[in-house]
């Protein structure tokens, strides 16, 4: 019982300590959702693309004097801007460095560019993630543009 | 002997569970870092405007298209970008919202804006802050602008 009782004492202490939470797993896990949405952006699926997003009303999405709040929101603020496949263009996120800020919150900071016909716009990004129930999902976005 | 065993575990554990930190406090200190810095720039004083930065060779900017690590590079761009006090002109930081990440981070949004002689740029910043020994300090700032 004693061994029992200084294990579990081990164990709750180990986990307070990191030991028990896996800081690369959780890494590679958000830098599997950013080319989840890179390749359904490439594909012309924004809804797809959105699933990187937390679904719910508080997400925020600024982007150079803008400020769009909500899931919804952002995906209609996206659909309205990217009308089909040419608008859309080539997506690229490169540069991403991912740091975590406690077990269940990181900060990902990245280059995007746009490969299009007629223009090549590109900027920056900082992405807050959340672990929630469905994952990492983003849950506050802030971009710029290099124009 | 075995009451204050219980207490040290108790006191332990409550600040585990946040009790011992003062969330408010928190927030107050980080927004008080923010409105000295912007009384410093409004007085035409940069070097005390980057004081809420933290002195590290890590510190990341990021404005636009463009990147600046480290706190001396990040002052340079400044005093490079805003020779005098016309060019600073008057700053207000306004819509500040402070989010707790963890006991020791949080993220910081709002609006700057800039009055000057010829014109009023402003946009939107994204700042995450971490408790060091001088206090809360800004590690990474995202800023973007309305042009």
């Amino acid at each position: 019982m004693k061994h029992l009782i200084y294990l579990f004492v081990f164990v709750a202490f180990s986990c307070q300590t990191s030991v028990c939470f896996d800081a690369e797993k959780a890494k590679e896990d958000i830098f599997d959702v950013l080319l989840e949405q890179q390749r359904a952006w490439n594909e012309g699926n924004i809804e797809a693309f959105m699933q990187g997003y937390n679904k719910s009303d508080s997400l925020r999405f600024a982007s150079g004097g803008n400020v769009t709040y909500g899931w919804q929101t952002t995906l209609d603020r996206y659909l309205k801007g990217y009308p089909d496949k040419s608008i859309m263009g080539q997506l690229t996120f490169s540069e991403i460095d991912i740091k975590l800020i406690s077990n269940t919150s990181a900060l990902a900071f990245g280059k995007w560019e746009l490969e299009r016909d007629g223009d090549h716009p590109w900027g920056l990004f900082t992405l807050i993630f959340q672990q929630t129930p469905e994952g990492w999902r983003i849950v506050h976005d802030h971009t710029s543009s290099n124009k």
